[in-house]
């Protein structure tokens, strides 16, 4: 049996240095263009856009944790699923970047950046739930799910699913809205308890899947 | 016995920081240099380059994560057959920006741009050939290999280090046929099945080998 | 039980990845903006600051690793306290590159440039304290503390949370001395013994926490 | 006992994104500065600095391997020594490119970025050193070394020292000898046997040592 370790591992590093190059983005133009303070108070957008991003790859991995908690083992299609995650999640950096410098500019720019920031967002979303549903249709669970746990986890997923859809629409809207979506989204994950789940996460880091 | 797993996590470190780094190169011009929506068009070869060596990246981390599955010892020589391999891997970020830059170029430059990308490839499909034939000869596998999957193994990677040859040579002709060729090649890795092979993936990660 | 192995990992994932993205900020100008000894020369306050920056994210990497080794459980709670932390370790090669560039500018920038690196500091410092406070009122330590080892572990980090305290101050009176103060706080955790302590770090890894 | 897999993982996540890093100095200027192939050649050093430093980091990488694969223990001095090191290995990038700016220039511009170079490696030879006589003198090891292993080492690291002072010679001379000198000290490192090793490291990753 494949072990799942070398997958965790170098999808952890993936997170690692997705989530520390979000803050190569906060730099200041720096000495010659004016004062400091103007010139750290005039990217506002940029803090915004890289707490909502941080946050979002925090709770990613700690979903993937989750996720990968439960699986006994890791075949070639969940490698792929898996790299397919990844793929998206290597774009944050560059979609929140292009967010940030377009979200005060208003009109069709705007639109377009807080576009592409919430597609990325809802593929990464999607490609979550496929890899999800991927490992539990191939079986490759420890245990593998009640019917409710299995209901309750689809719905989570599915909440998420739909919600970055929102996003979506409200980046056509306006675009500062798509960051207050996503941070809604984002700190959904982090409080969420469901409560029909049997095994607390501090017993087994079941809560994601049921 | 030394252990593989510190060789296996700073290649897997190694590989984490080349495939996020890539993401770097999705960056547009930013504000002042037109409608962003054209900025974004305009770049399309960054895109299919970016998809292209991702997978290419992925499918090596794949391949690696399985070659290793089946090693039992790591002697000095195969710590720097790894290190030649990864000295390839580092400069894929390199060579797909330059490539993504000159697609369109059209004449010498596109054409230049795609052979380096080329011989990167054929570079790294090559020290993996060597490595794995490194590994069977000095008897640092679990299991020695039957001499079906001895061959399979062969013809397996000498599929690859002939693609990347034809990748080369496609280079001369166009340089958008580099990518189609690499991407077909990392395809074939991603969906192939070994038939002889006695081992499925599932069972001991051992496509790879046999 | 969730294991606290890949909250380990990618900890030290991002650790890693800020630590090395520190010396970005060393590069000079470069040919055509005079001799290089001038260039290397002019630019001290660049290799102040990441000397003690430097050392500060490698001080609380030690003060993580000793933190979480006397971790039993780790629950969805001190993941996001984690996250927390990582989000100000992150933007230390930010708050660094900055305080460079405005260290020796004087007046309102500089003083602006420390007081927000100092703020980060207090941030990261305040964070570490209320995780592990977190951990010891939840109960996922191995051992509980011992009345003394827990006063110890609260002065200790009582100190470094006032001290952080102290740089804020410091730059308002002066920018470089805010590098004097944090390298000194660093120092400290890096010389200092609790003498109280039941169990010395050799053994358990136990002087962080009393 | 403090567990040395979080000190290996951190350490490997630093080579790994310095080694990466290097690669991002391959960058042409891109279009608009003349033909691509004219870009390519004329910036030689570039491929010439980066293939050293590679294989100086990677040679690096293999020695603390070994060395850390006879270490039974981790105590703080050990976890501070190892961060010396990396302050110098988390520099190389930097030197790196300043050495491949400045390789052809020649005057004192060659000199002093061969010098700084130099430096560089000799810090962090001599920190390795430090740190490997720190290791036996604590008596961290899992097995003492027997006097001749001692001496052997001793010789083997001495060696690496003395070879970076006359790099640093070198330097005053003629900035393209830096990089042979250093290139050969890591040929050395690779392709040396310590011929009184009682332990050859297919066995126990003992040759380092001994």
């Amino acid at each position: 049996m494949m072990d799942r370790s070398r997958l965790e591992a170098f999808s952890d590093g993936v997170f690692a240095v997705a989530i520390t190059l979000l803050a190569l983005n906060l730099a200041v133009p720096g000495p010659g263009h004016g004062p400091l303070l103007h010139q750290l108070g005039h990217q506002w957008p940029v803090y915004v856009a890289y707490l909502v991003s941080f946050f979002v790859i925090g709770v990613l991995w700690v979903n993937h944790h989750s996720l990968f908690g439960q699986v006994a083992r890791v075949d070639r299609g969940l490698l792929f699923a898996n790299l397919c995650l990844l793929l998206f999640v290597v774009a944050i950096p560059f979609i929140t970047s292009t967010l940030a410098d377009y979200l005060l500019a208003g009109g069709q720019d705007a639109r377009t950046a807080a576009i592409l920031y919430a597609l990325v967002m809802e593929g990464m979303g999607l490609t979550f739930t496929v890899m999800f549903a991927y490992v539990v249709r191939a079986g490759l669970l420890h245990t593998p799910l009640t019917p409710e746990a299995s209901r309750a986890a689809v719905l989570r997923f599915g909440f998420g699913t739909g919600a970055y859809l929102v996003a979506v629409g409200a980046a056509f809207v306006s675009a500062p809205l798509v960051l207050v979506v996503a941070g809604g989204i984002t700190a959904y994950y982090i409080f969420e308890r469901v409560p029909t789940s049997a095994s607390p996460i501090e017993e087994s880091g079941g809560d994601t899947l049921g």
